[in-house]
Formats: C-alpha cells, sequence, structure tokens
C-alpha cells in the first residue's frame, strides 16, 4: 500500500501543502487545475498536472471528473485537502473502487460524519453530550417545528449537512424569515459542497468552540494531538485560530479530550480527523456539535506546538501505518502557545461591513523569523479569482512561551511585518481582534467579532491603511495590548 | 536592567533575525546602516535608525562612532550580532562605560576567549583536551618553529585570532610559502575585523567540527542546547550544518557536552555561546579549538530541534535572568534533524572554482511548509552590495522524524522551491552536497568539499542552470539519495 503518485483533489494553499509532504516523503505529486485558474501557484509546485473541464469551484466538485483525471496521471491515490470532495462518502467510494487510495477515513466514517444526526447518535451513543437538533435533513416545516419546541426567545443555527467553513450557516429566531434563510443557506451548501441538504441545531450563545485533533489507525487506538480554540468566528467562519486553548480549565480539557477520543474509539477512526465542541460561556458545560473527517484549514497550529507533520501522518496512515509506527504518544502537550490568521481579501466598510476585494499583488513579502510560517497560494503578480474562496494567506506563528501573550505580540508583528500591496485584506482587522483586551485576556466566544464589531472597524478608520511605519504600528501594538 | 531601545550594531539577515526577537520582546529597535548600503532591509525592519560614516564592512567596525549612534539614538543597549565588533571586548567596555547594556558576556569573557591562548589554557584548566599551536600570537618566525615541532608532513592551521566566518584561515605545509599565506590571512583578518593577529594551531586532517550551544547566567551554572556538526566547510567556512550531529557515538556525544559545560563553568559565563570541538576521523578523540564568546550564524538550527528562541533568551540574560527563570532544561533534548544550508552569491567554474557574482534579484520566491524557514537580507528587487560578504540567505529546514534521510529530503525539496533569479548562487552546489551517498550516510569531515570537488562541480555542469521542471529536479534527488 505504498503511495508512489498522489493526485491532489484540490487546489490553493492546501493543494500546496500536500504536495510538500508528499514531497518530503519522495511521493510525486499530480495537480489539478480549472479552466479559469491562471499561473496558479499549486500546479507550479506540482510534478504533473491534469485539466479539469469547467470553472471555478464547480470543476473541484466533478467526482467522476476527478477519478478520471488520477487514473489518467497513473496515480495510486487522491487527496481531497479540505472543502471540495473531502468529505464526500461517494466519492471515496469512487476512488476505491477506480483502484485509488483515498488518504481519509474509509468511506463509512465519511458517511457516518458527513449526517450529523448519524454523528450525534455515535457521540451520544459514546456517552458525550450532545446539542438538540432535527432529526434528520431540516425542510422549512421541521425546522419551524424544532424552533418551536425550544424555549421562548431561543436561537437555532441551521448548517450544511456537507458542510465546514461557515458555508450554508444561518442563526435564526423565531422574528427572522426562515424561508429565505434555508434557502440562502442551501444555495451557499450547493454551490459550496455540491450538496444543498440542511441541518438545524439548538444554537449555543456566546460558547466558545473547541475542537480536538485526533489520529486514528482503524484498529479502536486514538490518539490526541490537544485541542483548538477557534471562538474567533465572522459569518460563523474560523478567522483567528489558537492551540491549545488559553484560559480553558484542565479539567474541562481533559474531560473534552476524553470525550473526542470516546467518539473517535467507537468507530474505530482510521484517519486524522477533528472533533468539536462548544463550551458553554462559564465553561463548565460541553457539548459535541460535529466531526470533521477530514485535514482542516487550521491543522497548522497543531503542528507547531506539537511538532509534528499532520499531513506527512495522514499519508502514511493511508499506507497502513500504526500509530506505534508513527511514534505517536497517547498523550501529546503543547509546548507554548501557536496562532493562526486567516488573511482574506475583502474591503472593510466604515460600518464593518465587508465587499469583496481583488487585484493583482504589487507586493507579498512575507514575514519570517522562528516559529513563523506562511501557507499561501500568492506571490508577487498574483492575481485573484473571483471564483473562489477569498483566503489568501495563512499567518502562523509559534512562540515556545508559556505566556500567550508572548504568541500575540509575535503575531502582531508578524502581521506588521507582511507587506501585502494590491489587493485589500483583513490584515488591520485581524491586528485589531488581537489588540482587544478581552482576547488578551481569554475572554472570547464565537460572537465576539460581531459584538465588537463597530470597535474593531472604527479603529481601523484611524489607523493607516497598511503598514507604513513600523514604530506607529508598534506603538498601537502596545497601546493596545496595555488597554 | 530592562531594555527599552536597543541598537543592532550590525547589518544583514542577523540584524533582522536581532530586530524580531527584540520586537516580539517589545524593544524598540534602532538600525545603523553604511552610505553604500541603499534600500537595506534591515533598515525597513527597524523603528529607527542611524547612519554610520564610511562605507562598506569598515562602517561597522568603527566601536566610536557605534556608541555615538547608540547614545544618540536614547538606546539603552546594544546588540552586536556576529562578526564586526561582536568579539570586541574594548567595545563591550566602551558600551558598559556609556551606560550600554552590551547583549553579550561581559568584556573578561570576551578577552578570555577572543585570546586563543587564553582560551587553550582555560580549556586544559578545565582538564578538556586541546590542539597544540603556538604560545601568544603567532609571526613567521613562531609559525616556522612550530611547524618544525610537529611530526614530518604535518600541517598547521593560520586563524585570525579576533576571527570567524573562515576568514583569516589557511592551512599550511613545509612545503608552501609561509609568509605570503601569514600575509593573505593577515590581511583578510584585518578587514573583517579590524585586527590582524594570527594564532597557529597543529591543523586535524579530515576531522569532524562539532560545537556545542551553551547558555551561562553569569552563576557558574550552565545549560546545553546540544550540538551541531558543521563539518561541511568551503575555505574553512562553514556552508551546511546539522543538529543535532548524526552518526556521532553516544558516548562521545556525552564527553563532549560534558567538556563544554566544564570549560563555561570555569568563567561562570553569563550569556549564550559556542565552544567548538574537533573530533578525530574515527571518532574516538576529540579536543577543544576555540569558544564563540556571541551569537552563530547557525543558532537557528538549534532552535529548530530544541524549540527555543536563542536571540530572545540572550536578550533576557542581558536583563539579569537566570536560566531557572528562563525555564531552560539542564539536559534539553533535539527534536528530529535541522539543516541550514548557506545561499551564497557565486559563480561556479567547470573546475569548481568561484568567482564572485552580483546584481538584481528578479525573483525570489521562498519555499514554505512547516519546518522551513528563511532568514535572508534579500526581497525582489534586492541589489547585492559588493562591499559585504556573499551571505544571500539561510535555508533552515527542520524534520520531527528520527530518520537523518527524512530532513535531507525536505531540504532538498526546499531548495527546489526555493526561487532565486538575477544573482547567482550556490544552490545547486549545495543540494549536490546533500545528494552525495556520504553526506546521508554521516561520514563528512572538514575537508568533505575540497575532496568531492570535482565529482560535485561536474554534476553541476550536467544540471540545469536553475530550477525549471519540478520533476526533474526531484528524480536527480531520488537517485542521489539511492545512489
Amino acid at each position: 500500500m505504498s503511495i508512489q503518485k498522489l493526485l491532489v483533489a484540490n487546489r490553493g494553499e492546501i493543494a500546496i501543502r500536500v504536495m510538500r509532504a508528499a514531497h518530503d516523503a519522495g511521493i510525486i505529486s499530480v495537480a489539478v487545475s480549472a479552466e479559469d485558474e491562471d499561473r496558479a501557484l499549486h500546479v507550479r509546485h506540482a510534478d504533473e498536472h491534469r485539466a479539469l473541464a469547467g470553472k471555478g469551484a464547480r470543476a473541484y466538485l466533478d467526482a467522476d471528473a476527478m477519478v478520471r483525471a488520477a487514473l489518467d496521471a497513473g496515480a495510486d491515490a487522491v487527496h481531497p485537502g479540505y472543502g471540495f470532495l473531502s468529505e464526500n462518502a461517494s466519492f471515496a467510494r469512487k476512488c476505491q473502487e477506480a483502484g485509488l487510495t483515498f488518504v481519509g477515513p474509509r468511506p463509512e466514517i465519511l458517511e457516518y460524519f458527513g449526517d450529523k444526526v448519524t454523528a450525534r447518535r455515535i457521540a451520544a451513543n459514546a456517552g458525550v453530550a450532545v446539542l438538540s437538533g432535527t432529526e434528520g435533513n431540516a425542510d422549512v416545516n421541521s425546522a419551524r417545528a424544532f424552533l418551536a419546541s425550544l424555549p421562548a426567545g431561543s436561537q437555532m443555527i441551521i448548517k450544511a449537512v456537507a458542510g465546514g467553513g461557515g458555508r450554508g450557516v444561518r442563526v435564526v429566531d423565531a422574528g427572522m424569515d426562515l424561508e429565505d434563510a434555508m434557502a440562502r443557506a442551501a444555495a451557499e451548501a450547493r454551490a459550496a459542497f455540491g450538496d444543498g441538504a440542511l441541518y438545524i441545531e439548538r444554537y449555543l450563545p456566546n460558547a466558545r468552540h473547541i475542537e480536538v485533533q485526533v489520529v486514528g489507525d482503524g484498529s479502536g487506538r486514538i490518539a490526541h494531538l490537544g485541542e483548538r480554540d477557534c471562538s474567533i468566528q465572522r459569518r460563523y467562519q474560523k478567522i483567528i485560530e489558537i492551540a491549545p486553548s488559553p484560559l480553558l480549565a484542565d479539567s474541562t480539557r481533559r474531560q473534552i479530550l476524553d470525550a473526542a477520543i470516546r467518539v473517535a474509539e467507537s468507530v474505530k477512526y482510521d484517519s486524522i480527523g477533528t472533533l468539536e465542541f462548544l463550551v458553554s460561556a462559564d465553561g463548565q458545560e460541553f457539548a459535541f456539535i460535529e466531526a470533521n473527517a477530514r485535514l482542516q484549514v487550521e491543522h497548522t497550529i497543531t503542528e507547531e506546538v506539537m511538532g509534528v507533520d499532520l499531513v506527512r501522518i495522514q499519508l502514511e496512515l493511508a499506507q497502513g501505518a500504526s500509530i506505534e509506527s508513527l511514534a505517536i504518544p497517547d498523550e501529546a502537550t503543547a509546548k507554548g502557545f501557536a496562532i493562526q490568521l486567516r488573511i482574506n481579501t475583502e474591503r472593510m466598510k466604515a460600518d464593518g461591513r465587508t465587499l469583496p476585494a481583488g487585484g493583482e499583488l504589487k507586493a507579498f513579502d512575507l514575514p519570517g523569523g522562528p516559529g513563523v510560517r506562511v501557507d499561501t497560494l500568492a506571490f508577487n503578480g498574483f492575481r485573484s479569482s473571483p471564483g473562489f474562496d477569498s483566503l489568501l494567506a495563512k499567518l502562523v506563528v509559534h512562540s515556545p512561551s508559556a505566556n500567550f501573550s508572548d504568541c500575540i505580540k509575535k503575531a502582531l508583528r508578524s502581521l506588521s511585518e507582511f507587506q501585502i500591496d494590491g489587493i485589500e485584506t483583513n490584515r488591520e482587522f485581524l491586528a485589531n481582534i488581537m489588540r482587544h483586551p478581552d482576547f488578551a485576556s481569554g475572554n472570547i466566544h464565537t460572537r465576539f467579532v460581531d459584538e465588537h464589531l463597530a470597535v474593531l472597524a472604527d479603529i481601523i478608520q484611524k489607523m493607516p491603511k497598511r503598514y507604513v511605519e513600523p514604530v506607529s504600528e508598534r506603538r498601537i501594538v502596545a497601546q493596545g495590548l496595555q488597554a
């Protein structure tokens, strides 16, 4: 089961990330690209290339075409990345039937966790608390009935069954147009994942999003690689992630790690994966919300604090390695803190609302030094593609210090070093979030950005459009941390 | 003794490295530059800037001017980097007298280790084996007498007393023009360090260069952060460094670490520093050669395998921190392997000889992914300065794997990703060294490059001038490793 040639069924930074791990392991890589991708960096990183028919995300959602491309290239394995076909059990089966190793869990696992109702049942059977939700895929009627069953004033959250990354998500209450919200959510889900099915769950306000990275080899043995705090979200999309979670009580952390292991053990999980939980505002309760049976955007921060290569581990597991042979400890300990900042292309207006932004990069000079890493699809001269999502770069900083504020300072320093010119981004907005005293004190939750939007956007108006004077930038940093 | 504002008395990648650590610690940075430095990146990284009189390296060697610049900027501390004034006890004293904290050991330590004869006496008194050498600074007569005292056929090595980085170094035997060699060595040393004094030692052929990173807080307590193997040298200048040393017998490693600690303890070493040893070809014997009482070019690989920020530690020690307060373990353990590759500007001829190369960078796209770091003074549009040394970038790769060949693969992958256009470099030559089967098997010594020069240079002639086809590059990689 040794992989010789790997088709990477994805694009952008994650395709490059996967190819790097493949090349480090001596595996030949094959890139794919859509018709409207000009000079895509992931193609330049690959050893070989196959063109897909169609434009934009749609090209990456055609499972049959993807399998044909892999066979045509003589690949013996396929890595799906995240998004697109990564959690599509039917695609994983098609790969299997074509004799291709699917780098991810076996198709049944994708089905279990792809169906949110089944996922919740698995968690409950493993003795883990879950949030109430619809019994099966939701339509407007079942959604309305579910909301009516909750205490007055409750909110519920609509999610894409096939989803991730905030696409197809809406929070609604009794006063809102449910039909419209579900129609929009379904359309978004269809565009992103090729599947418009929705699922509804009770919405827990001001909760913290904590997720656990697990590793399984199919034998039932599960190792964890600690947790990530992904509470800083905007429009239900994570924008800043932290590992490990600052200020999570040790007993709660322990319970969540145990819960994640129990769920993964119960299905004999056989790849790397993530179990997501919400933790109540007081930190006393938590509930399983979903599992992502794939590589995640924020896998990077776990790599930094744990000193591992998660994609390499994923490739090894797909080739039959055991946890023992990979020398993954049952109880890994994080060293210091790591923060990932998602630098997205966008134009922010004075009221905090955003518009799409695009163009061509005139400068793109990366920050550096020890513990600073940038995973990106961009380069000097890069031209943005409106057909794909707005993630331009992931800035990942790791500080070996046990003091979380050291990691924040390093993140702000790295952001200020990052020279991006030609396309507007959320760089200053990310800096403002990290300068907020509640961020430094760990007082964060999934609605943190929404609640503080006015203040965060107001400061931006008073800041220079981009980094010009290093000293003024750092003085603002210092003020923010002292505030 | 808290540092508020730090003048960085250096340039290039190490000035940027120091500024990053300062900024991460909330310290304001002051850059200096010579008259012939146009658009220097280290100046753009700094909060403030003072111009030095004079051109090239000479501007950085004027101790009085440097102290004046620091006082003029209102700095309370000076970091000397490496080279230039970094081991100059008189400069450290001038800083002290002006009320400036010198970020490095106290001046007496610089004097002890700056005088190679004293350094050898200290090591011998600490019970550590040393190589025989001249008693005091050497002139032609004492050098000739020393060579005559060695067994017939022996070689001796001429070194700059103030030196480092291979400047002012010559290996001579009885058949060579000693007067000419010493005159050239002295001229080189004067140009690089402002001091032409020379020192002579018995030359140990085919030895391995092993150095130990130590940390002292002045109390006499010394921690080590493991060893580095710097045997891959060209013209007595390190070009590839490895941490930890592959294939060093555990008992020898243990003895060398202990020897380094004993020497540092005996002087109550009070900063970060490096103790250098030669290990005989059979690995059975070792001798202390010198100590570098400063930050080293290759500190990066220790940072990667140990998960520490050495410059931050150096700054903390200068502010009075203890090893205990810094939480540095007495016995740190390396995780995996790290390799540093020094990418120098040069043009290599068919016979392996090199000529200086310069110009303007038209492309400079960095490699990336987990464990890949580039410390550089270069950027898109960078123009090389003939007045300074040829180090363009340090490519540092870290693999968590216990298998050294995984780290080599990652280094080759990263080299092949590194897009450098417009200035010729030794990139392919570095790749050829790492593809050599003796490198992978750890069969290396300080004359490895010289001995294999014909083969290494010959392969280059058959390779494309720069990376064009990823797959062909990686196929060469695979062949090299299998050979």
